[in-house]
């Protein structure tokens, strides 16, 4: 029901779904969705958690069983660059963003899900330093930079930019990682 | 008018603004509104290009009477970092983007906007390049890297993330291109 939920958000606008729509799209009466939620927030809040955790565990797939640091991070961008298969998730960020700029509740969502995504990118910058692989850089203020770079590139590829494309916001952020990590 | 329904939209959300809220913030009736605007649809978008249009003159004003090439580029980044008084239109592109991931007909909106943002701030950059003020690197890639970020850091400092602070994403936009540009 959840993953159904996100994707109605992803196609049509969280402020768009209907109760109706979701029941629909589960195969189910809206008196089952309203069993489960109190109301029409709760179920999207619950879909909001459903794309977080689906995120990170595409995560933690993308880089498993990979050893070489940089090979790491490259997987790891990979797994959430803002291909077409994956714009729907953009779409949910953006609306998760949307929503929290007018909702201050959902903003634990985001400071959690960020903190965790930060912490894990970091992580792997750290190994490879210490591995001898990446430069002694400062390695939070190289993620924060690239995190958030990817996040404003991504939303610019959503919005079907012709200048950001995707082949050309991997070369920027790759190329960036690259001129920061590697000797 | 278009003042008003802006700000509206920046405090309670896109979806949430009625003509009836837009009347009563303006002072006049819901028939004047419908006078101008076919729909509220309409009223909505133009209150999006009021913003841009906004937040272009501001970038006029912030670099008129500097002649320095880095002076001229920390005014004009300056003039947008997510301060308490921007909040408003960082809500304000937020919306925008988030309306039109799933509404394409917008996208257009922002392809101009965002395109003249990233031609104004490599025109700094490339004047500083012929100058001998700035090193000689891709400008175009570091302009799209840098503003990419920005919009990216904006977001956290919106959604009142406690790692993200305004300083704090100041320090990392302004070190990021201190590093590339200065000798």
């Amino acid at each position: 029901m959840l993953e159904a939920t996100w994707q109605l958000i992803a196609e049509v606008g969280y402020r768009r779904v209907r109760i109706a729509d979701i029941a629909k799209r589960v195969g189910t009466s809206t008196g089952t969705i309203h069993y489960h939620f109190d109301t029409k927030e709760d179920v999207l809040d619950a879909a909001f958690r459903y794309a977080v955790a689906d995120s990170r565990s595409r995560s933690e797939e993308a880089i498993a069983g990979i050893d070489d640091p940089w090979e790491r991070l490259v997987a790891l961008l990979d797994a959430h660059m803002p291909r077409e298969d994956l714009r729907r998730e953009w779409v949910i960020w953006l609306q998760l963003w949307n929503e929290a700029s007018v909702r201050p509740e959902l903003r634990s969502l985001n400071e959690t899900h960020y903190g965790r995504w930060i912490d894990l990118v970091e992580s792997i910058v750290l190994d490879g330093q210490e591995r001898g692989a990446f430069r002694q850089i400062d390695a939070r203020a190289f993620v924060m930079r690239l995190l958030t770079m990817m996040d404003g590139a991504a939303i610019q590829v959503t919005m079907g930019s012709i200048e950001f494309r995707l082949e050309r916001v991997r070369t920027l952020l790759l190329g960036f990682a690259r001129e920061q990590l590697l000797p």
